[in-house]
This record gives structure tokens, C-alpha cells and sequence, in this order.
């Protein structure tokens, strides 16, 4: 067993939604979270910058004394690989390789939305071709849904028409499934479901969740303590305003109050 | 006169808009730009970083041996006052005060569109109503309008929608004017000119173009060398768009080619 707390990261207050799943299915763990919201959003920058970036997040969680970490972006899951070259004392996951449960041999051609930076990565592409040669994948860069999401416009006229159009490159090709690829993506699943009908959506923070579940069960590293969790949120940027969003993303799976969120700096 | 470059910066490429409008006016002068791109935006984060991040973005054009600064983003310029508490040694020029000249007595209420932040420190407010107390001010945050002129979404039916979502507040209220108070947003003029027909609209680009002007002749300045006009361009954040998207906002008015492009950190 091992009560240190689970790290996650994100490139702003996305990755709530991924802490809340997981919360979900492990009551009993502590997190320590940085949004890098000082800097937000990633999906835009360039990848040498996402990489120096997510190494300085991960880098603050590992001074924070966590037992893994996650990092609940889709666009720092891209830069994993070039990441993981230095050799860190705890494991680090994406949200990437979760998902790669939910496809199978069934499936003949799979949809993809993320960043801007995460489509000209190709790392879906290399990710799923690499188990499922023959799968043709259809993508699209859709740069303006985290920031709507950030700005709570997830349900109206003008999130409506964005995601039409961002969906477009979808209409009628018959996909089976659509990986939603960015960790804020979830906030707009109504609207997605009645422009794409009868196609499965892939929800990156919910497989990332059983991920990690599976992980820390099957290594027997879970937090055997009789103490409540507790969450730690520490922000690169911080206002009044954050407290709200935070709590809403975290859907009454837990409570967070102003003492539990930080300001801090990574450079 | 003083044959040194001018500084420029901004918290994106919206600044180029307010440089290609200064170079119009003083074509002898050389730039030095820094776009701090890699933390873009500015308008959604908090009066503490944006103090930070300006007065960073400042000490650059600086160590770059600059005459002044022209702090090309409207952000930016509303804690242009407690930057200038230190004490630096070149004049330092916001795009708020220049915007002065197009008001008078004869204005009964004022529409004022910007970012969260701007909006939130009431910096325009303070300024308009410490010379024209009788000033009504109406005013409205945009806080997708940059990302979405980033993208280059000025002109499509989302940009439509959301220009009009957020020229709600002002419509039938009988503005004299509206300030467009991002350097961004002169993008969206048609769109804006649609929806609020017989509203004089005012650049802050093209006023601080003038500001500058005349402050550089009133000092005797400007630039008496025979050698051409330079243009550097310091970006934190970088990729192979940059350089057609600053070519688009130059509008011919200068060419910039990507020997005059540099990665470079601010931190």
C-alpha cells in the first residue's frame, strides 16, 4: 500500500473533469493537481513548448511527493514519449493509452477531435494504426472548444454552430466511434450526440480513470489510511472566478474550498 | 533625433495590427516586437501575472536597447500604472490614453468592448470619466473574440454569432461610439459595423499610431538614417503559421520574411 497522493496535471481546469472521474472510482486516494492555467491554453503552442511545459508540471507534482502521476491533457499526452527519455522515480501516465481498451477489431474507421496541436502530432494516428493497422482514422483540430469551454459556453448557439462545424469532416462517413481528445471535449457531448447520432463516444477522462484504477490495484499501491482524502489544487493563475468553475467541473463528486487551491509558479 | 528601433509588444500577434498602423505613419522607424505567444492570452488571466508578464515582455524590448515601448495590447495597458511605479529610462506608451483625443463634450455614452480583464479593472471607465465625468459608459467582456481572431475565424457565421452575442448590451441604447478596446478586434469591424450601423467605431491601433507620432516629432526622435527600416519579431511561442498570419496582419504595409522571426523565453 502507499498513501502518498496521486499527482495530476492539466493546462488549466480541463483536467478537473479527469479528477473527478477518477475520484469516482477511487474514493480513498489524495490528489495534488496543477493547472498550468497561467499559461492556458496548450492546444495552440508549439510542441518544443508543450514539452518544456508538461516536464515543469510533472516535475511540481514529483516535489509534492506523489506516488504517479497523471497528466490529464490531451495535448501534454501527445509529448509523453519525448518526456519519459528522463527517467523519473514514479510512473507517469497520459490520456492516450487508456483509450486503446475501447477500440477493437470491429472497428473500421475511428473519428478523432483534439487541439490543434495533438491533430499535427499524428500521435492518435501512430498510436492506434501501431495495434490496428487497417483502421482508417478521420481527424479534425477544432483550436476553439477549449477556450468556449473555459468561458462556460457549452450550451449555447454559438457552441452549437462550433461544434457543427468542427464535426463537418464527420457527417455521413459512417464512423464507428469518435475519440473525444481533449479532457474538455465531455462539456459538449449533448451537442455532439445529436450532430453525430448512433456513434460511440470515446471519453478520455472516463478510460483514464479505470485506467489508473486497474493501476494502482493490480501494483497494490493504494492509500490503505483511515483519513478522508484530501485535494490539493495549486494554480499557475488564479481568480475568484476559478473556485466556481472548479467545483462545477468536479460535479459534487468532491468539494473544493478556497484553502484547498494554491497559487504558484513553475519557472 | 535618435536612430534607435522602437519596441513593441503585446501578449500575441494582435499587436502586429497596432505596428503595421505605426509603420504606416513612420515608415523610417525600426521595430523591435516581442509577442509573448507562448502565454497568449492575456485577457482571461489575472491583474497579478498580466502585471507580470507585461513588465517581462518591457525589460526585454529594453535589453533590446530600444527609444520606448509601445505596449500594444489592451490588457497590457490597463496596469501600465503600476508598471510604471519603477522607474525605467525609456518613455513607455499604452494604447488607453491615445484613444482620448476621439472622445469630447458633445459624447453623452461611450460603448466599450475588451477582454474579461480589461473589463474587470474598469480601467477605461477611470480614464474616460476623470476627464468626462458625465459620461455614461456601457461596457461588455469578449473573451472568445481573440482566440477566435487567432484562429482566423473574423468573417464566418461563428464570428457573426458571437460578435452579436456580445454587441447585445449596446444595441438601441443610442452610443455615440464604440471602443475597440483589444487590438485584435479592428478584425471584426465589418461584422461589428453591421450590427450597430451609425456607431462611430474607434481603433485604438490607428489612434496610438498617431499618439506615437506625434510624440516621437514633438521630441525630435525619430529616425534620420538613410538606411532602411528593420523589423525583428521576438516570439515565446513559435511554429510555421506565425509568419504567414503576421504577413496577413501587416497587410503589405512591411514584409516579413522568417530570418526576422526569433524564438526567444521570457522567463
Amino acid at each position: 500500500m502507499n498513501n502518498k497522493p496521486i499527482g495530476v496535471c492539466d493546462s488549466g481546469v480541463g483536467g478537473i473533469v479527469v479528477l473527478s472521474e477518477i475520484i469516482k472510482l477511487l474514493p480513498k486516494e489524495s490528489f495534488v493537481y496543477l493547472g498550468d492555467t497561467g499559461r492556458f491554453p496548450y492546444g495552440t503552442k508549439s510542441w518544443e513548448n508543450i514539452v518544456k511545459y508538461t516536464k515543469e508540471s510533472i516535475e511540481f507534482l514529483i516535489s509534492k511527493n506523489v506516488k504517479m502521476v497523471v497528466v490529464a491533457c490531451g495535448t501534454s499526452s501527445t509529448v509523453l514519449a519525448e518526456i519519459l527519455k528522463e527517467d523519473y522515480d514514479v510512473p507517469i501516465i497520459g490520456v492516450l493509452e487508456p483509450t486503446l481498451t475501447d477500440i477493437n477489431d470491429n472497428d473500421k474507421k475511428i473519428g478523432v477531435i483534439a487541439t490543434s496541436r495533438t491533430i499535427a502530432s499524428k500521435a492518435w494516428n501512430e498510436l492506434l494504426q501501431e495495434k490496428y493497422p487497417n483502421l482508417e482514422i478521420i481527424s479534425n483540430s477544432c483550436p476553439i472548444l477549449a477556450p468556449l469551454a473555459e468561458t462556460g459556453w457549452t450550451d449555447n448557439e454559438i457552441a452549437e454552430l462550433t461544434v457543427k462545424t468542427y464535426l463537418e469532416p464527420f457527417k455521413d462517413k459512417n464512423i464507428d466511434k469518435l475519440i473525444l481528445g481533449c479532457t474538455h471535449y465531455p462539456l459538449f457531448k449533448k451537442i455532439i450526440e445529436r450532430e453525430l447520432r448512433n456513434v460511440e463516444l470515446i471519453d478520455i477522462g472516463e478510460k483514464t480513470a479505470i485506467y489508473v484504477k486497474r493501476f494502482i490495484e493490480e501494483r497494490n499501491i493504494g492509500n490503505s489510511s483511515k483519513r478522508a482524502a484530501t485535494y490539493k489544487i495549486n494554480l499557475t493563475d488564479i481568480d475568484e472566478s476559478y473556485i466556481i468553475m472548479i467545483n462545477n467541473l468536479l460535479k459534487g463528486v468532491a468539494k473544493i474550498n478556497s484553502s484547498d487551491i494554491e497559487k504558484t509558479s513553475l519557472n
